[in-house]
């Protein structure tokens, strides 16, 4: 019944992220402090932190990483904000792409003007198969009791989508060594790395140990063998999952109207969307996400624009397949013909349509509650051309998208920026 | 900065609340389906499912009670609502009461006409130490490392309001018994039992088993007696707090331009606020809630009303010593002078300010995440004069407020509701 409109516009005039990668010694309000003090730093005209209203923090399930909860009192002790409030929410993978939203919300409620968005997450207190565990509980009730973790959820999902577009496990290495070629021009990457230059130290390794040096011909042999690309949940492979990641993120919203007097550049939301969907156990179609095609629906509804106008994206990338499954229902690429667009380079950084310019989170890391901030983060530092030696090429950039998914499709979020 | 006033007005139309208790051999979906049933059958001229366009959960830590998070999709698609959006928030055992703010700031956004708000909480299947664990890392991380669970921290509460303010343990007395006289009145609530059951029915039971009859004059006389009323953290006594429960609440909010297509009578959300707290390690006031303070204000400034107003209100009694807080804290009653009001009864059912007429957590149940919704479906209950025996007596209810805490004060919420 909603109209799905704001009655008031909301701009992004700053934002933060933290290094991501494994930081076994330091904790949650570390990074979020990192992100919080480059946030601060990023704002042309400057901003006083008492004047920020509220604060809203996604994470996943630090209960369970870290065995605390609660954390939003703990952030707004962190940054001097209290007694003025903080909500957490959580939706899985994408909890922060639902702050962001909710922050939204609340300034275009009319209630507030200036609203911190941001996300969290330490995973790195924990064994992998705990961590494994953890993850699981965001799936579906009926799928982690019959076995299903989400490299298992995404290898069937793989399996169903070479079978019906007659391609294989090879079209995902396109993702993989293109996720992997914009990574190291991202300080922030937890793995800045290309896959040659994966190749490159295996081969160093194997020299130094006197043992047999590996001859791959390209990237492509070597993610074939085995040896250093093991399969994890067939046909998912090690360097088709993302790493476990420590770190946070934040952006700072106001009402457009009073955008300008922080920056001359503010960054404009021009559409948000949200949906939900069944997981596994009852979707109609598992290669695709329902979640995603209405959240896209109501983002591209309040905006305007078609996929065609969405210049750039961050997606959920959390495994290789899953960014063929979403650049097909943003509607970027019609259903089966995401992974020859990607096999074309058409999604890479001097692409026509580049995707995961931040590395996605294959290799610059996924520290699940902070994700989607940090994914619309990097489009509104595309956007505002700070984006460094990872700057898109084209020098008309106007808009771009970031897609959040939490669970097996349970939670999705598609959020889309303009500059004006 | 923010105005703290909504551009679109927002009122309540329907709600449910499940039956509160412990209910082992159930789940969180069957308690969220009995009250969405309610709420179903609530509103007068009926609500077409589809028209709900979001829906906001509030949960603690179901990650941990019951080893599944990510409850969003689980509900969208327990009432059929997928693939329309659902967003967790987190505020501890406020978390409910943070789902509510979300979707009024939705609907007040202009994005959406009907929003359902709900909450849930499964504790049962976890052992009592487990539980106390869990409820811990509510607290800050200060605390529960220095061996502060609830229990302890509103021990310590106690001990200094009693020096402060020259009382002791027996005043608390008088808000178990006052809570424990409305909970009778209330079908849903765990424990409908007025402290002068609970004497008569230990006398019963002492008789059956050919035991000593204890002879108590009264109920303090009961209360006073540790071999049934035993020390929990002192002087924290087994009736001064709230049980384990099982349970969850909803209610349906719609835009006030539409309120009028879902029933004569609906309810309007005449203010709303949050605050966040620095918990007990850095509290300048220990016997106040900086974040009850702020949230108050933010309400009340919003709905030009004032404490004397407040009609009558739901307040966060975790433990008996908590209700003495809030009921100063909110301005109902002086610092120091909530105890005396309870005292002479001023906040009993047929008093001038009627205190948790639900009969509060104690005696209604505290499944912590539905608790901040379920006590604003008090409030509707009452002003729609809908409370059945314990409808206040007062013909001429017109504004009534809801009070939730989270964690040792880490989260604060307050709303007012308004009958026009």
């Amino acid at each position: 019944m909603g109209k799905k409109k704001l009655s008031r516009g909301v701009a992004i005039v700053g934002g933060g992220l933290s290094k991501m990668g494994l930081f076994k010694d330091r904790n949650s309000k570390d990074f979020f402090a990192e992100s919080y003090l480059e946030m601060l730093g990023s704002i042309d005209k400057g901003v006083d932190p008492k004047d920020i209203d509220a604060i809203y923090i996604g994470n996943f399930t630090n209960d369970f990483f870290v065995n605390q909860a609660h954390w939003g009192p703990i952030i707004s002790d962190l940054v001097g904000h209290v007694p003025k409030p903080v909500t957490r929410t959580e939706g899985a993978c994408a909890s922060s792409a639902l702050a962001f939203r909710e922050g939204v919300f609340a300034i275009a409620s009319g209630f507030y003007d200036v609203v911190l968005v941001g996300g969290l997450e330490q995973m790195s207190k924990r064994t992998t198969e705990e961590i494994t565990e953890g993850l699981g509980t965001a799936g579906s009730p009926y799928e982690v009791a019959a076995g299903f973790t989400f490299p298992g959820v995404f290898g069937n999902i793989a399996t169903n989508y070479f079978a019906k577009y007659g391609t294989n496990r090879e079209t995902l290495f396109n993702v993989t060594i293109k996720s992997h070629l914009n990574a190291p021009l991202n300080p922030k990457a937890q793995y800045p790395m290309t896959i040659r230059d994966f190749m490159n130290a295996r081969i160093e390794k194997c020299r130094q140990k006197g043992m047999p040096v590996p001859e791959w011909e390209d990237e492509k042999a070597f993610l074939r063998d085995v040896t250093v690309n093991p399969p994890i949940a067939w046909p998912m492979h090690l360097f088709d999952c993302c790493p476990i990641s420590d770190g946070a993120s934040c952006l700072l919203l106001v009402a457009e109207d009073i955008a300008k007097s922080f920056t001359d550049n503010p960054i404009y939301v021009a559409g948000i969307g949200q949906g939900s969907g069944y997981s596994l156990h009852a979707t109609k179609n598992i290669t695709s996400f329902e979640a995603t095609k209405y959240a896209a629906q109501e983002a591209y509804g309040m905006s305007g624009f078609t996929p065609d106008d969405i210049q750039f994206a961050e997606v959920h990338d959390c495994f290789s397949m899953a960014e063929l499954i979403h650049i097909e229902d943003l509607g970027f690429f019609k259903p089966g013909e995401g992974h020859k667009a990607t096999a074309e380079g058409l999604t890479m950084l001097a692409g026509p349509k580049p995707i995961n310019t931040s590395g996605g989170l294959k290799s610059k890391g996924h520290p699940v509650g902070a994700t989607g901030v940090a994914q619309i983060y990097e489009v509104w530092m595309q956007l505002r051309e700070k984006a460094g030696k990872r700057q898109i090429p084209n020098k008309n950039l106007r808009v771009g998208g970031a897609q959040n998914l939490g669970g097996t499709g349970g939670t999705c979020s598609f959020t889309i920026l303009e500059r004006r």
